[in-house]
């Protein structure tokens, strides 16, 4: 009986999400604890039957590390991006595309999806170009210059669920590896989303990131300024609601940050009304 | 947190039914209490929302009574049908089509459906004939010939929810009221219907009328006649038992007899594993 | 031969409405009288056959009043208008929707056509809200706020002929009985029709009410206040005329009160060059 | 009023061929005659407005005799078939192709159809091969050896109105004129037309010649032979029985051989119920 | 080998031309020679089958001169137009729309097209008005008037290659002979064309045209005024010129003024960089 | 002009492909040889462009035994099928669908295409199962049970090119490596392919493998077991013969063992009389 309150409770949410495009930044404990996996993957395919159209774009940090590691190459940051020569290129691709993307499709489909696997290069998604840090080259690091959604919109037609790595291609056939939030950002903008939620390891934005009570629920566009100002928003974060901030500015209607660690974050998310983690609005 | 394990735990029922018609009749006391009635009206649009397409066909015979008494009309039964001359018909067309159907309709639309009210007249969708009960002439009382469900199809191709009215039409322009139960086998039948589900007054089936815990859950086709002879299936149930009998031989999937007293009734029925009621099969 | 003329003499006519959308708001002596009932009908069908799309508003106040008195309930008018409580309500609905409206879909049917009946309550065709006649508060006598045309569109797709009650809601669950001519116009400029044809119980407009001859055949949106300042247009005729101002404002081609009491007006109207009583323009 | 009520009588002949394909051969003095001419472009451009699909094969002996006279090009007649050498073949399909077609678009359009002229070498409308005659060649005279009918069915989605001439042409790129009513046929076959129409100059099959009301109204396949033996049917009408014979056995619902010298012969055959002419049926 | 080179090297024209509207004027020595005319056809052909959208718009004139002498008609022309009698125009008819639009027709066909041959009275293509010469009437010579490009784009729809005789019509009824590159710029225009060919007899526009290699091989719309004041452009091309400067302004693409003399001179135009004769830019 | 010439000859070929769908296994030199790796793509776009609908699937030996060396994974052959563990087949599935679809997408699309590449995972394509070896276990090596033709009927409405990666899924989630052949012959079988070409490192069927000029240029089903038999069909060549039988058993209609090492030997294949290879046919 409780079974059918939940339900019923849930209406609402559902038909407020009827048709509505999701792009869902994936990655984090979400990705590599085995049980947050498989309920990240229930959670979608659930988005999926209740009308929704979700996006999956996942990154892969760890595992390219391991990688390059059993490949005796050596790992090289600076200011947190990955120093990648071709051969770690090659490697990253290998990893996204040919690993950690064919496992999501495989879980999706497992729990009674159709998700299809797609590099930036599938149908030209993703162009690219090099990202200059400051001045440092960092190899083949890149950021989207164009996305090119046509394949999503066919593979949309018949409900399949796209699940795409943060690969791009530049006009003279390079490759390059992109920070994913920054593709998810991108893309939710390209499809004109609804919403772009980033899973991550914290529990959204907190004004003391030692106290869990100090969570922001709702963050406005206009506040960001001063709160990098004062210190709020830094480190790790900072690119995040920065990512949070274009997709806004280009039309997409929330953005929210929430804690993959916890159990089902998608669905709390989008169908309790206070929600999980850090919501921006414009 | 234990919402998103209810709302994992229906998935793999909201797959099974995705894209499947569900012919509901609609009657007894979830159609008079107030609270059923809105349970479910929630219940039917949940199903819209999750990809179902439900079809209710309703009855009204205790709302014919009153508002036949209020006219000062004397109320005949025979053998369980209503005696039935024009006046009493006109009577009946108006207390089901304009006020039973337009109350549904309403309570639909108002909890986010997009319903629409039809009775047998509207695109042919119910021909019919006067019904010769051993003999006894009971006027206006009549059986279905022909459904013609091309207004349903057209209906559902935009999403609405139809909600039949049991009137039937024969070729010389009476008007007939129409057994509820029979209509929506019939429905089911027409539509091809994965599901007819009957909410009644009873828990379902039970061999011991008088012990709930005799509930028979799942009833074959071919037991019926054995069980008629042994007098389980009997008075009111008995005609119930030929609809589900002539759905199941007519290609419809399943059917269920359940407890429309139960709150949400329908969703247990559809998102348990083990179901409300009494579910025959082939 | 002569038959072969006639044909032949209304193709103009056939190719100038066809694929146009022509609301009728049918009532008066055309709902009532036996023969003018089944002529109407026929006129409806022949323009469904002959490329237009007819959609019919109705009215229904004499059987209204006829059954409040069945039921022994009090009929009270203010300025032409039903006092309206809950009850009265309930009755309007039943009568409007539950017989009326029952047996102009069934008449057409009869003829050939495939007609769908619906009050403003199925798929949310009518809002409503409670009119306000100069302070006095006449019950659930209402006016459209929204009309919502999907319904009719889906049902246009397969050629279904729309009859439409003239009942509302309000998002309280209020039902409101609306003035059918003012339906008729509210759906003409939803629908985008090309014309509105009012069905009445006069000529049209007279200059002299008494001299028939003095009918206007034709008027203009910009010479209604001259024509009511003058006291010619008054009475029952100039909510009308208003109706009609209001649907040539909203972008309807054309507007035409014709006479009902005359045999097959509707066609006399479309299909001759001088047409039957009094059109209106922009 | 008498408008109205011949077009009310009109209502079952147009509901019971909408939606239907007639092909009509076109010849004869409705062909010749002026007024004649005008009356069957109107009937034709009627039918397609109330719903039917008419589709012209229109022939043009005369026309072509009369170019060959002003070219001063010897006339030969073999059984009545014309001696078609390649000059005769040149000017045949001249005046078919690029006067009588065109001038009957030309009428059609005139009168509000949207006609568009085809001869049977667009879109490999029509194959065909040299007829021998009893083994007397008449150079190149045609039979249909196969119909492409993908260019009539393409412009029938977009109600254009195909104008058919008569000319065949072989895979080695030799052009044959062919007897219309043989295209005719083959074309209402191809189409699955639900009648085949030939006008013609005379009342239709006469038991007797010279007596005008020993007309048969009805023929069955069956009794052909029976006539043919017994001399009733001969001369010019034999083929024309033998090509509604090939047309009935290929599907086609009914042929009728009418008078074209009839004004409107078209409508009175479609419109009424005694029509005129002989009906053919299987 | 060589063979797939070239096929290889022509893959960035077919990519450029995918899916592009190519309207050609076909005349000259291209409809007159045998080979070139077998030439032109494979060329049109294989453009179709790589994805382009030709359409062709034929002229005729040596053809009408000839027949007409056959019919012993007296030839007259003013300026360079023929005095176009009401005679003169019924033989002009013939031959263009039953002879050479025909013969245009059967070798598309031959070569694997689907052609279908189209007067400017089929679907009201070409609505025509005299042309007025100076004052001079020259009778039945006509000027474009509006292009209805519905049947058109029907044929188009289903891969049908539409080839047009330049006949067109008034609302009275009268034929004109319109000149073929007055047609085809406006059928460009009208179909919103990527490019315009016309085939000549000349290498294209020569700043001495006793030199070919005075040849210019591309002209911009401004320099034309300039151009035909020194008198470079002149004589015949004069209007070749003016009708390509008509379609640029109506926003097609590019036109070119090309050798038909040559073999296969409308693929050296698509598939080689240099292409042949002056193309014509904004 | 030759250039000309040579795409008139082409038109034959071009005409008679239209509209098929060739599936190509890509595989040897073809794969690795940098000149020939553009050659191929650029016909398979090419291809692609003048109507055919291929769909490759790739294979990728040599590149994954250069990744386990990479990785000191020991490589170890049964009968010339890899033993493939659990952690080879993870390094097989990243150098298959994340180095070698990827680079095949990357350089169809520099030519112009808009390839997408696919796993079997994706969209459920390949369901697969563990292949026993005369009782041998290989571990992660697979034979096809079912192919999901899905996702490439959706991608091929909106003319993407698929690339497949010849991995497959079982209903336990393991992943299995799939010979590329075997893939090919299933894909082709399930999307009623016209052809299916395999690219080799052979000139296709010799009866003396020493000697070229013994090349069997056709080769019948019936004839399969006596070559077999007769030693001439051995070795590696002997599968590859196997797949394509099962595939013309299946209903794909020619099947082409051609050599990969010429330059453009798809062209050639294609779009030449003599074609190249051994061909099989039923």
């Amino acid at each position: 009986m409780s079974k059918a309150k939940v339900l019923i409770e849930s209406l609402p949410y559902i038909k407020a999400f009827w048709g509505k495009t999701v792009v869902i930044k994936y990655g984090g404990a979400a990705m590599t604890e085995p049980q947050l996996k498989q309920d990240v993957m229930q959670d979608i395919v659930l988005m999926k039957y209740v009308g929704m159209k979700p996006v999956i774009v996942h990154g892969g940090g760890p595992e390219i590390t391991k990688a390059m590691k059993q490949m005796n190459k050596e790992v090289k940051f600076v200011d947190g991006r990955r120093v990648t020569d071709a051969e770690t290129m090659e490697i990253t691709e290998m990893v996204l595309v040919g690993k950690l993307n064919q496992e999501i499709v495989a879980l999706l489909n497992q729990h009674g999806g159709a998700a299809v696997g797609l590099s930036g290069k599938s149908g030209n998604l993703i162009t690219a170009r090099k990202l200059m840090n400051d001045g440092v080259d960092l190899g083949f690091v890149g950021e989207v210059t164009h996305i090119c959604p046509d394949v999503i919109t066919t593979l949309d037609r018949d409900q399949f669920i796209p699940v795409i790595a943060p690969i791009g291609r530049d006009d003279e056939g390079n490759t390059y590896n992109i920070n994913a939030d920054d593709v998810a950002a991108a893309m939710a903008v390209a499809l004109n989303a609804d919403k772009l939620v980033l899973l991550t390891d914290v529990p959204g934005i907190l004004t003391d990131p030692k106290d869990p009570t100090t969570l922001l629920s709702t963050l406005r566009v206009r506040e960001i300024e001063d709160m990098i100002g004062r210190g709020v928003i830094k480190g790790g974060m900072q690119p995040k609601v920065r990512a949070c901030e274009r997709a806004l500015n280009g039309g997409v209607g929330k953005t929210h940050i929430i804690d993959g660690r916890i159990s089902h974050a998608l669905l709390l998310e989008l169908f309790t009304d206070q929600g999980i983690g850090t919501e921006m609005v414009v």
